[in-house]
């Protein structure tokens, strides 16, 4: 008998994921290595074997053991585009907005990320600090154990720092994994408005060589949108992070078909998010090009708009299909991947099963982490939920609630609820 | 200085909701009878008074004090129309309609409700109460401390009977006040189907005697539609069980406009609930008498649709409005307020203190229970919510979460959560 750290036994349904560390497209993305009465050895934090349970305890003897009570396991949320270090919610917006302005009206208006921006700007970064931890805390409490978090809120440098700053040193105190991305073009600030080429050289030449020398950020990503950064721009800000060692992540085809897809595809990033207005020729190139998609329906759900991202159809395609929260405090102000779920299903027509698998192995690859997340399988990280219901089915369909019981991340206990 | 048994302090914003104790119409739905650092004082079970915190705490010295650490207080939700008790749960179904299947098509191969009947006759009574109060904990849990709750899954005299008590055992065992309705005209089982006048006649002659005499419901409801029952079998059968005191309550206009509004008004109905293809007639004469317009967007949502219930404008013409969550595990396997909020306000076009009114004191006047809950006045029960955030506008605005810090039920603290 072997010594173990901790045996996870009386699961009912074990969705492991495992197979190879890339993307599940097509078919794949319905097979989800499930075990049915399984069991997990974990040791060092890490996976050290999934399998039956009765063989799992003929094998191992575990200091903890942890039952599973005849619930689902699966691996944790795996959210590949959020925003979550901002120094004020905007509830007064949403507000705006159900009285008939649009997204668009208010960010014209100065509001939207400009009103995020200047007040970051004014705020303390302790005070900023302590709501972004909340935020954080938030993620895991729903069941996600890693998240790309961005920038984008400072839309100055020192405020840019700032911001990856602050996501620094909450990753010493959180137990959630943060992939941190640079992402100072995320709209143009107040005092640039005249001048857009200036702040995209400050960008350019400032920004992006201070966060990589810091090694601040793994990735850079752009908002190219209308009345944001063109194709062009985004092409060049890219470029400029590449250069530095920042891997390309672009915000593409949100609201209109600019040709965001096609530019992801082009310089090879590792992901094109949002693309709700993505164009035929787009999908085509993710195809080839192996691009994440990573789609974000609550986003369109939280914006009251009833064009969703073509999910169905790009996953038809071949196209590697993630899901995210894209958590923020304008136009997607959730930490739910359950909702996520549910909304991707009723939405975007994915499959129950589908939606796990883009919310896990294909999120993590997304954000270049699928050595260390998003399935569990023996040496990758043992992060996993207990869930208080019993199949993968049930997920997406019971939704608007929090149904994770219990959170092990890096094999220790960070959440325990109570079974109703 | 008078003792009492608890109070409630560090309230930032307090929503009362006082005033008469009818629903609010027009533009009383945005008065929430805010009160700013407010306290609240509890003797016996029910609200003793509500003022400014050094007003309460120079009158009162209290056994328990809770503190509410600067956040929002509200009355608990009353949730006005539920399905609870069901045999087993339809996540099959939910894929079905993933990949295309509408719920119309469902309910015509003998799916939906007729699945639900028929796994409900051959469960044993124990499980299916079992499963129930899981589903009831859930409503709590989540911020719900009163429901109206329908049998209506049973189909034959005995499972009807056996649904409305397994609902007044659980009333005696949860802290949740259960205000059961008689929904035997659900759906035709399938026994009847080649027999509909068959199944009516069982109902007026046999089903609503035994319900009344054994005083197992307040309401009587009918699924007035196209393919369940006409408005004249509706009429029938609400006129037989107001013979036996059962108030009549009904299913209208949710898929296509058959005149269920009018007939709600016309008989006086406490309810008319669904109304998404409500006629302008309709709204008209529900704005004349009074009966309340209970709206149930989360199902909209769930059937994944885009046409919702016109709740702007009948709140703008005068109609009384509520909003419930329609949980059952066909059309709407939710049970939670907070996300009912943000999509009445994203997609009915209510404003977020409106959304507050129709979920609590408009709520509770449709399901008669206005004298005892809904809002936080002198005398009524001490049924309070505690939030992790400081507004009622952030309510609906942060979602699919679950942001219930502390529920008091009659007094009772009956869940108490960590802030974040």
């Amino acid at each position: 008998m072997h010594e173990v750290d901790m045996i996870v036994d009386e699961i009912k349904e074990l969705a492991t994921l495992n197979g190879p560390n890339r993307p599940r497209i097509g078919l794949e993305m319905q097979e989800l290595g499930i075990v049915h009465d399984a069991a997990i050895a974990i040791q060092d934090g890490k996976i050290l074997e999934t399998n039956a349970q009765q063989a799992i305890h003929q094998k191992y003897k575990a200091r903890q053991i942890i039952h599973a009570q005849g619930h689902l396991v699966t691996p944790g949320f795996v959210d590949p585009h959020t925003h979550p270090v901002f120094a004020a919610t905007r509830e007064q917006e949403f507000a705006m907005r159900v009285q008939g302005a649009t997204y668009q009206d208010i960010a014209k208006a100065g509001g939207g990320i400009r009103n995020s921006a200047r007040r970051f700007q004014k705020a303390n970064k302790s005070d900023i600090q302590e709501l972004t931890r909340k935020n954080l805390w938030r993620f895991l409490n729903l069941g996600t154990t890693t998240i790309e978090a961005k920038s984008g809120y400072g839309l100055s440098t020192e405020a840019e720092i700032k911001s990856l700053e602050i996501l620094q040193e909450l990753q010493n105190t959180i137990p959630l994994d943060i992939v941190p991305t640079f992402l100072g073009a995320h709209e143009i600030p107040d005092e640039y408005r005249q001048n857009r080429r200036q702040y995209i050289d400050l960008i350019i030449s400032e920004m992006i060589p201070l966060v990589a020398q810091r090694k601040l950020a793994q990735y850079c990503d752009v908002f190219c949108e209308t009345h944001v950064f063109t194709v062009e721009e985004t092409r060049e800000i890219l470029e400029a992070g590449k250069k530095f060692g920042l891997l390309p992540k672009l915000h593409a085809d949100e609201l209109t078909p600019t040709g965001g897809a096609e530019l992801a595809a082009e310089m090879h990033a590792t992901s094109a998010d949002h693309l709700v207005a993505i164009s035929d020729k787009g999908i085509q190139d993710m195809q080839k090009s192996g691009t994440v998609a990573v789609l974000l329906p609550a986003t369109t759900f939280f914006l009251g708009s009833s064009k969703y991202a073509p999910g169905r159809k790009m996953i038809d395609a071949g196209v590697p299909v993630a899901l995210a929260t894209d958590f923020n405090p304008g136009s997607s102000m959730t930490q739910s991947m359950p909702l996520v779920l549910t909304i991707a299903c009723l939405y975007l027509k994915m499959m129950p099963s589908e939606t796990l698998a883009a919310t896990t192995i294909n999120s993590a690859c997304a954000i270049g982490m699928q050595e260390h997340v998003g399935s569990l399988v023996p040496g990758k990280q043992a992060d996993l939920l207990i869930w208080d219901c019993n199949s993968v089915a049930y997920l997406p369909y019971h939704f608007g609630d929090n149904l994770v019981h219990t959170v092990i991340k890096k094999g220790k206990v960070i959440k325990s609820g109570h079974t109703l």
